[in-house]
């Protein structure tokens, strides 16, 4: 039921606002009761202010520590209205009315524990000390628990909603909105204490082990360890997690210091992402955004199941390679006709492995324009991240799979925090993000003799050395010309991984041979029937069953490609600049020798494996340079 | 500095070894001041207790709402020793002395709101919030801030550690001890308000959803969000992350509820694990776990980098794979030259894959015996995690690696959170854990006319599927004969997992092959390049480089294995009953076509696809039986 204000507790750090809201009330014959600094300003700007010490009749003691724990505020606080004990008790205790508002909040612990000099210094810890608050949490948690009757206003940014509030029920508070005050206030003083806690647990921990250290008896009783609280806000709730059985999903904002702020870094405009939709978003846009840092083009990228199928930047397109992704047709479509970087960017992150992304998840760096969204509207497609969307884009996009189509718009500003948390089986993991970007300078000089890095070889090293960043591992991945031309993801060994990424780029070459792109397709045979057409034509290894389903894709049986016409085309991707990175050392020189078998040319990896020198040597025989970064990057 | 412990305030919810304690400090001249229930348990065993509306000449009121809410309370708690002002401020208004201890607990607020029948009407709010205590908490956070004089007791497990401190210092609490505690009452506080906010959230949130339901006009301002805290509590420190640059890493268990119990699922019996290796060790655990569970026998599990490379049961060897696995070597270093259950399901998992298998983690779900350890002894690996050791096997296990071999013991009956939380990229995301467990049962009816299908393929599809489960998705496995033979992890494309999986059971196969077998390796030659070495033999497509260093290990140039004879060899895999389980539906027949290249003659998944029908179909056409089992098991 609404309950009419009468009287106000105010007592504030953060003082914003506060003025106004009090002028406000008084102006309604609110009485207002405040304390300290906060009854000063307040009197200053002629607002008529009761001191609570003159309603408790006890004045400040002990420097200020205790002011409001007292009967004279706590009974006027948590007495309930209507109930006939409780009023009998504030009348035969000369408690005076219950208070109806009650206005505080805290100033930030995080602040005071970070803000001391010498933070573990005795005097330090004092310092901070004196900064935890008493009074202030126990109005906040007395008001909210009774907010039956009080409502309590523990943040600026509540005061006008609080006034709309007053005004639309004639000078009294709505039980919903003193609800959802109270929530707020425990929210608050649990993000408080929490806070302390971290802090003070902490030290005490660093006590014990240096006490221990010097050869003190250890305290007796089992010691005190370091806890750490984790704050999530609600988002929104998930259909499932990473399978069906698996309900109560949900995605969190992280609520920062006792302020508890807490925005997503995207935002979604259109459909409803699922747990895999985000796992592939969030590591596809750090992926674009790495790119776009360490190389400063436009990149994309083509997620599935957590690894990218493809990766690339916004490079133009050579004659073979528009005529593998029919760019052509694609520029048709397009107003104007040209495909800008962007659109570039998709076309060939889509087209490293057209088969794996089917129904995959898409990032772009930069703004989505219509181009892009043009070329996007046709494929079998999750959803897409990036930083902005043209307006045309947007419409084009929201409205594919039925309007079901995931569009995300990335915060690329959004402030991220340091570390990272990851529950398992029962056990919380803690580590600090993994936000090292890789650049071309950052690659290193070669370990080998030949040959020459060219600009567009660092390019497409440091575009390997990130796409495998975002890789499960291990992983490797060979680049050429701009677009990552095979990924070898999740594998348990690296010599497994090299080879798989190998005969991904085999088949990406192969898809380039004239006979695949002469290939007499049936007209109106899908788009994805296609590309697995194509596939199935150049591994050459379907089973009898197959093939006549195959075939029914096809006007006239096709020619196929001979051993020797395979062969001599393989032999030619050998003069494409092939670059491999692998995200973590090659241990054994059999990661190299495999990798020779496509004829790469360069090389990039950690280093750091006692098998360095063995390493070197394999690529010195094969002709490769060979770069070591330094950074490894195992993901998962 | 210590302080004499003159007065104690004592006012506990959790009565265990109260009185005792306070016997104690009585009988040491020690004033007890307390409240309500405690103070007439105390006084009925004969304590001396003085009422706290005595010491603050003010009775409760509000049906207890306000007891401790009084200056004569929180002066004598917050007063700083020494500090004049402060006690002259205790002296002239008559607050009496410093209290020197608080004993004071909390009704665990979880189960209060659990506890409510019908948790969301109106009675049951109300009835939960009454529980909501503001005088508790208020003098442990006073006592706390204060502990510099103060010390706070908030558990019963705190006593004897108290008592004993308290002997150890004439009298006195240390200032250690006084700093440990403190911590522990702001770590209880932050988790009761924790748990307050996220009840009053989440009801406040369902509210203004109910409400806006209704057409009501929604709150004025931004409504409230549900929040939840997570809290963790340090275990130890790892030197990094995923990789060397993410420092700050660490391990933590979950505190649960107020009480904020928190224990690992594992012990550390010897050596350190990194980050990964305990991605490794929680997921292999788990999966060996639900192998005995739903398959009743010894199961075992080789991982590297969160995938199995093998995971098998204890099922006794072939003579083939004896002399493939080198199992009559072997048994000779084994006391009493028997294979336990258990060494034969490692040494299974271990030789499923052995190159991927080099310096793995190592799970097992039954006591590690001397056997097994004695076979996991020579080979290079990380660690490993068993429910437990005899002791002979841990001290063999632990002379591993100079000692630093990685000994984790599980906890089998450890309670495990219904929720796993991640943290990626800022934003944080929830699910229930993955908690079900495949067993013969769960994999239902053939959908397909033939073959029969066994107890023992029911076995191995049972295996299969599990072993899927702990798989980076997508994947797929085969298994045969009691142990996996091909795991394809971590790819885009479903029909890629296929053809990973089966070219890794091929390489299983041909290493049986009596070529293989006979290889003529010189005297001496490690137990990993022999492995490698056999790979190499096996896929013959190495380069002339690595041929001429691969014939190093040969005392002369083995004979190859022609064409004719690998294909004889390969078509007798499908006399193995080879098996097949995908972690999530096939969508289209090209993977069973795949599966059928090595003679697969039995597959589960979950179905559920709109292209069933076709993928049953081409089962039909090779003759395979396929099981649907209708829980997929993606796993990221």
């Amino acid at each position: 039921a609404p309950v009419p204000v009468r009287r106000a507790l105010v007592s504030v750090f953060d003082k914003t606002g506060v003025l106004d809201l009090c002028r406000k009330l008084a102006s309604q014959g609110v009485e207002i009761l405040s304390t300290g600094g906060t009854a000063k300003s307040l009197r200053e700007a002629g607002v008529a202010v009761t001191d609570v010490s003159d309603v408790t009749d006890f004045p400040e003691i002990l420097d200020g520590r205790v002011k409001t724990l007292h009967p004279a505020i706590h009974g006027p606080l948590l007495a309930v209205r209507g109930n006939e004990a409780h009023e009998g008790d504030l009348k035969s205790h000369k408690l005076g009315a219950p208070i109806d508002v009650v206005v505080t909040n805290l100033y930030p612990f995080e602040k005071a524990a970070a803000g001391a000099e010498q933070p573990d210094s005795p005097e330090a810890a004092s310092e901070v000390i004196e900064n935890i608050d008493i009074g202030g949490p126990t109005m906040l948690r007395a008001a909210a628990k009774n907010h039956a009757g009080v409502a309590v206003l523990s943040s600026p940014e509540q005061y006008d909603a609080f006034l709309a509030d007053v005004r639309s029920n004639d000078g009294s508070t709505s039980a919903g909105m003193r609800r959802s005050l109270a929530a707020q206030a425990f929210a608050l003083s649990a993000r408080y204490d929490a806070a302390v806690a971290q802090w003070m647990t902490r030290l005490a921990s660093d006590d014990a082990a240096a006490a221990e250290a010097d050869g003190a008896a250890p305290l007796p009783g089992a010691p005190v360890r370091p806890v750490v609280f984790r704050s999530y806000v609600h988002h929104s709730n998930l259909k499932y997690g990473n399978n069906p059985h698996q309900g109560n999903a949900g995605v969190f904002a992280l609520a920062k210091g006792t302020a508890g702020d807490a925005a997503l870094p995207f935002e979604v405009l259109n459909g409803s992402p699922g747990y895999i939709n985000l796992l592939d978003a969030l590591n596809s846009w750090q992926l674009v955004r790495e790119l776009r840092e360490g190389l400063g083009q436009a990149a994309a990228a083509s997620f599935k199941h957590v690894s990218p199928a493809g990766a690339a930047l916004g490079v133009p397109l050579s004659d073979q390679l528009a005529a593998a992704y029919d760019a052509s047709a694609i520029a048709k479509r397009v107003p104007g006709g040209a495909l800008t970087p962007a659109a570039l960017a998709y076309l060939r992150a889509r087209n490293a492995d057209p088969l794996c992304s089917f129904g995959d998840f898409v990032a772009l760096s930069d703004v989505v324009d219509e181009a892009t969204a043009l070329i996007i509207k046709p494929e079998v497609s999750d959803g897409i991240i990036a930083p902005g969307y043209e307006p045309e884009a947007l419409k084009i996009l929201s409205a594919k799979k039925k309007g079901g189509f995931i569009v995300l718009q990335a915060d690329p500003d959004a402030e991220l925090p340091a570390d990272e948390w990851r529950e398992l089986h029962g056990v919380a993991l803690r580590q600090r993000r993994n936000t090292f970007v890789y650049t071309p300078e950052s690659l290193g000089k070669p370990e080998t003799s030949s040959p020459e890095v060219s600009e567009a070889v660092r390019r497409d090293l440091t575009l390997a050395a990130t796409t495998v960043k975002y890789t499960q591992s291990n992983s490797v991945g060979f680049a050429a010309g701009g677009q990552m031309i095979g990924i070898g993801a999740g594998q348990q060994s690296r010599v497994d991984c090299v080879k798989l990424a190998a005969r991904k780029a085999q088949t990406w070459w192969m898809r380039q041979h004239h006979k695949v792109l002469e290939l007499p397709f049936k007209a109106g045979t899908k788009r994805q029937t296609r590309v697995n057409a194509r596939v199935q034509f150049i591994e050459g290894t379907i089973t009898e069953a197959e093939h006549a389903a195959w075939l029914k894709s096809f006007d006239e049986e096709p020619a196929p490609i001979s051993a020797e016409e395979r062969e001599a085309w393989l032999a030619a991707l050998a003069e494409e600049q092939v670059c491999l990175a692998s995200d973590a050392f090659f241990p054994f020189r059999d990661g190299i020798d495999a990798a020779s078998t496509i004829g790469t040319k360069f090389v990039t990896q950690p280093g750091g494996s006692i098998g360095d020198a063995a390493v070197i040597e394999a690529a010195e025989e094969y002709g490769m340079a060979m770069l070591f970064h330094g950074m490894r990057s195992f993901h998962h």
